[in-house]
């Protein structure tokens, strides 16, 4: 609380943390998936220490990078705090939320490149693993709608502090309760399709789960007007962190 | 403890909140059950992945909730605190318990058959996994108790604000150490009856998991009772908090 | 820290919450070993299972029962607190520490029978595992000197507070990292005597490991004094909190 | 934040710390790698304990020596601070690396010696397990800079007193998302050469390791520079904490 900076770091720099920050989510993701993998022979236990590791990343990494970007790394995550913020001073610009999106893609294929090269694996080759079926896509919708719902659940109660451990612990959950593997992730999807592994995702899946994010993204936004009020309340709530620019940042 | 709103939400959002969480906690706990069983073929590799899930969904929707609706998300943990602030200012009403009882009874329903459709199975096949016998009976007591000991404990010792992360850890821990899987929530165990998977119970068992419940919730406030002192104290406790209508909110 | 009560509780009712808590933390011991015997094939997933639901179940009480007794729940703990604050005003007297320990005694036993009683076995038989060898006794001096370090250091830092999540994680940590399972709690050790089961020690591996947890507490307590210094600086720290009658009390 | 000493203890004993700690860090991975090699078949789950084992014995043992000698436990970090606070008032002189690095050296070796004797092994015996191969090497640069850059971004938005959970953490999903164990440790390293067992690294393979650690930590120190700004910013930053000697103190 008493680190605020006393400027936020310009969209350059903010941007190169969005594509590092989503690199190394990604890298985490699908190298302890082929680690796993290859450790145990019991799905089960290939899926608690692909998630344990998942969670553990994604939740270090926005604390960390939190005060720099948002620590968003996620498509989702940006325009659902690009929606909650737009009434208010300061609100991120198309712009921004351009930048953000691009070095989030890019650098979730810099990260599935880094995995499979961190493994030995000939990066490059696409994901042969198709994830198709309606109730997939319910799942997806479901992990997508339950992320947005905590982080502007978050915001709305004041405890976007709480969000390196909350979205993390999320993660986890969702891997286990949702059918579709959570990705939740329309970046991070995309960088899937780049490692044929236990985490990967076949290019023709692609338009279905992110499809099913998006989804999910309104239905989130939904439910946390629902549930925390509309957008009066909103901006209230928006006025109580004046110069915050964005709700991730634990400063 | 700065982010009191300046009035609580009305009953018919609270309502809402309940139903809402009550829905997501059984889609976690019936959804990772279904995942886990899916996956592994040890049971106990089942079990972790399907106890951790359901910690972590609970502590999480306790964490989003609490400022809205208290976040019970179970009968016994409503009716304990309406016991416990019967003699306060602003004690909850015959009628708002009944609201809270019935929100989250249709919610449980509800998160049973969300799990159901987001696996692919057709909802509303009865559980057939009976859970009888006077050991577990026994351990669905003691699991009960130890839930309301800890809620009112952490009341009584101004901790509530512990809630989210002391009662996922507890269902985690409760899961393991007693006989009968620690449902600990009627409205739960009524959800649950909707499923025919791993964490279902059937039909038939609903009555005495359900006396169980309500006997550990008369043990665990008597415990309480006995560990924190009796009524006076708790008055004295309950002034300590003026403004806030459930222990278990965080601000 | 703003909930200190007026009065600590009479020694009656401290002895109480030491009597339930060692029960409580036996009984999570003891039936999780039981269900995680029962549950997996591998060895391995059932320590994992029991280690994590031991951990969560102890930090869970020491959390609840500090601010009335001090959630010792140990004898070695109220024995190394004994020592640490011997010279301050306040300190336990010897009728104090027999209290607990004898309540800590009889608390574990009971723990043990309950933890039968939910598994549907027959309560009073006597363990039949032998754990014996050099090399465990090694280990078990390890354990327990390591905990006593722990709960010194914290109160040597003023760090107290943070007993529930860093004696809960020691505890986890401790059963894989040494060769004996790490029970590092004499009451506990006599109360696993008495359940026939995964967690359990036979009667006659009880002298080993209760003299080698005794050295532990004497090891633990000189390795803290050469980390932190000696007793006056001991001393000193000890007047920074005047009227806190228990290092491990939250308040 | 309210514990700062007086002053700091002298070099000697903090060295004494360093040497502890390491000792114990290595013992606890050695130790719980031995023991989950010996309880199950699947090397998933061994990993999963040891893995969870090591992230609580480093979180712990930060926390508990943090406030006596920064609690590096580790020779990477002891350079990377000494870098990041050349340019400071107090920053730590050469004897001072010396000394730290060599206490983290005799250290490591103990504890490998502990851990062997405690599971009834003869100590003394030289690991055989090599790990070798490019990828190896990319994983263990990568886990090692992936450490640097989270104490030293932690240090830059003045989160340093996160490090026991986060290092903790982030051991925990670098050695299953990095393909070479995550190290990370270069006296770890030369500890772990020294057992023969699950987590040792044959001798013949120390120097590819300790060479990719020392590459890890440039990595990790030019990342920190490019997200959190050049040496300015960098200096601004350590005045903001003026008798801070460490970083990772949680005073």
């Amino acid at each position: 609380m008493r680190m605020i900076p006393s400027a936020s770091p310009g969209l350059p720099r903010r941007a190169v943390a969005e594509l590092v920050g989503t690199a190394a989510l990604v890298a985490v993701v699908v190298g302890s998936g082929i680690q796993a993998a290859a450790l145990s022979q019991d799905v089960g236990v290939r899926l608690l220490a692909n998630s344990l590791a998942s969670a553990l990343g994604l939740g270090l990494l926005i604390a960390l990078l939190g005060p720099l970007s948002g620590g968003h790394l996620n498509p989702v995550v940006t325009l659902s705090e690009w929606w909650a913020r737009r009434d208010e001073e300061g609100a991120p610009r198309a712009g921004e939320v351009a930048a953000y999106l691009a070095a989030q893609l890019v650098g979730a294929v810099a990260g599935a490149l880094l995995a499979e090269a961190m493994f030995g694996r000939a990066p490059g080759a696409w994901s042969t693993q198709v994830r198709s079926g309606t109730h997939l896509l319910i799942g997806e919708t479901v992990a997508t709608a339950g992320l947005v719902l905590l982080v502007q659940g978050l915001r709305r109660i004041d405890r976007s502090a709480l969000a390196p451990v909350a979205v993390g612990g999320y993660l986890m959950a969702a891997i286990w309760f949702t059918s579709s593997g959570s990705f939740a992730n329309p970046a991070g999807t995309v960088g899937r399709a780049f490692s044929d592994s236990f985490t990967g995702i076949a290019p023709a899946s692609l338009p279905g789960f992110i499809g099913a994010q998006l989804l999910g993204l309104l239905l989130g936004v939904a439910l946390a007007s629902v549930l925390y009020g509309g957008r009066e309340s909103g901006r209230r709530s928006g006025r109580n962190e004046p110069n915050g620019p964005d709700s991730r940042r634990k400063g």
